[in-house]
């Protein structure tokens, strides 16, 4: 039975529109900051040294659907699964809460890459930077598995 | 034939993150201004007045595909078509490239909706706003006709 | 002898810019997002209805100093005062801390304005929505008294 | 007599709130826009590479004063000139107007600063990058000769 890691955040005024609501483009980097805290609540970085090298995840897709608007100073659930670990990417899951009510869900595929400086990250396996895969299974879930 | 609208813009600082490059949120952002270009280019508002009521369109999918990173001060292209009308829905094509390099390209999906005073939006007909499947019908992309 | 309203936040990825740090412009949203959970926590709205009218606080001057960068996941204290209130504005003081390390400080000036249906707000007396300058003066700063 | 650099910009759908105006935070990140194109205009980077080092303008104090609201959709003229070359330090100033309407004005403290690998930066001599003060100097304003 897969974890679903749960995080609330309260809207704040920067990041409404002037059709009074949270824009659409704020939910993706709603999302990245929970996969960010679901990561740090594992005890790893965003960023990580693997053998003297830097690896990060840069994102190849990114997708939401929105089923209500959220507003100002509203306090939203987000949950997060890890939808598929791949040879070279993982997808997350997450759905968006306003109580009982699903106001969206959306997800992100990152690519594991290893950074030289100032280049083209180079896609890596993501067994690479061990302890990722390790710590993200217990939250893949089950529809994906 | 269909037609694609296009138009150009340049990366600001503030699109910026931390790993040099435009953050994906920011692609988004960047779609919703080229949608809003093209319907400038033809008359057509954001928002608008139909029988003294307020119709406009949230957006109920976005989505993307990062192929490229886009940095600081570079000069994007960014064509759009339109993917499908729907009896209630316009799904916009984008299209990202820098010189001949594609860099992205998404799609975003949003809802003809008539607003009440501060009121959910309610789903009405595309063809109510009348001026709108006329303007856009041009640039429905062939793959979808 | 003043209060000062004291909140943390932690630095979220949207926030960096490729200079590594947060932008200088996202210091404004943070002072925003504090003055707006003070306000919460003496069970004011930010935009309030007084006699039928709304009445809010557009910003008419802003200002910050940086004196340290911050950075992705650091953990910032942010204290509030109030610099002054007068008859129809209020200035609100803000103070960024890295643990010891002073790193920004700042004032919004916000008028208070009553608004009418999609017009410019018309700026009122501060005594206008009673409660605020009541829940406002316990934090008025001894340097501004 | 100073030289004014002049740019214009559109307001776009994301730089608005929930006010229906655009968020008091973006008149800062619309200066810095100014300041890179007037940089530009004069073939002068933002970052420069100087005795192989690189040297950037970190921020040390930005302030705003804003006069009436901007809104989606409205043309945005921005004028920019250089108020006063410090040792270390340049300010600019920025008039903002729709129209005849002066709508902002506002100032950006930058200090010459060099930066070693991902250290704090350096304040150093405005002289060190040699083409910088000399390209500004027709746009330093008279107020503050």
């Amino acid at each position: 039975m897969a974890q679903t890691f749960k995080t609330k955040r309260r809207v704040e005024f920067r990041d409404t529109d002037m059709a009074g609501i949270v824009h659409f483009s704020v939910f993706f980097a709603y999302m990245e900051e929970a996969e960010h805290q679901l990561l740090r609540s594992l005890g790893l970085g965003v960023i990580c040294e693997v053998d003297g090298h830097s690896v990060s995840f840069p994102r190849v897709n990114a997708e939401c659907n929105y089923r209500a608007a959220i507003r100002f100073e509203e306090v939203i659930d987000i949950h997060v699964v890890v939808k598929r670990i791949g040879q070279k990417s993982v997808t997350y899951g997450f759905n968006f809460f306003r109580g009982d009510t699903a106001v969206a869900d959306g997800t992100i595929t990152a690519v594991c890459c290893e950074f030289a400086q100032r280049h083209e990250g180079k896609p890596i396996s993501m067994l690479t930077p061990k302890a990722i895969v390790e710590a993200l299974t217990p939250f893949v879930s089950s529809e994906s598995a």
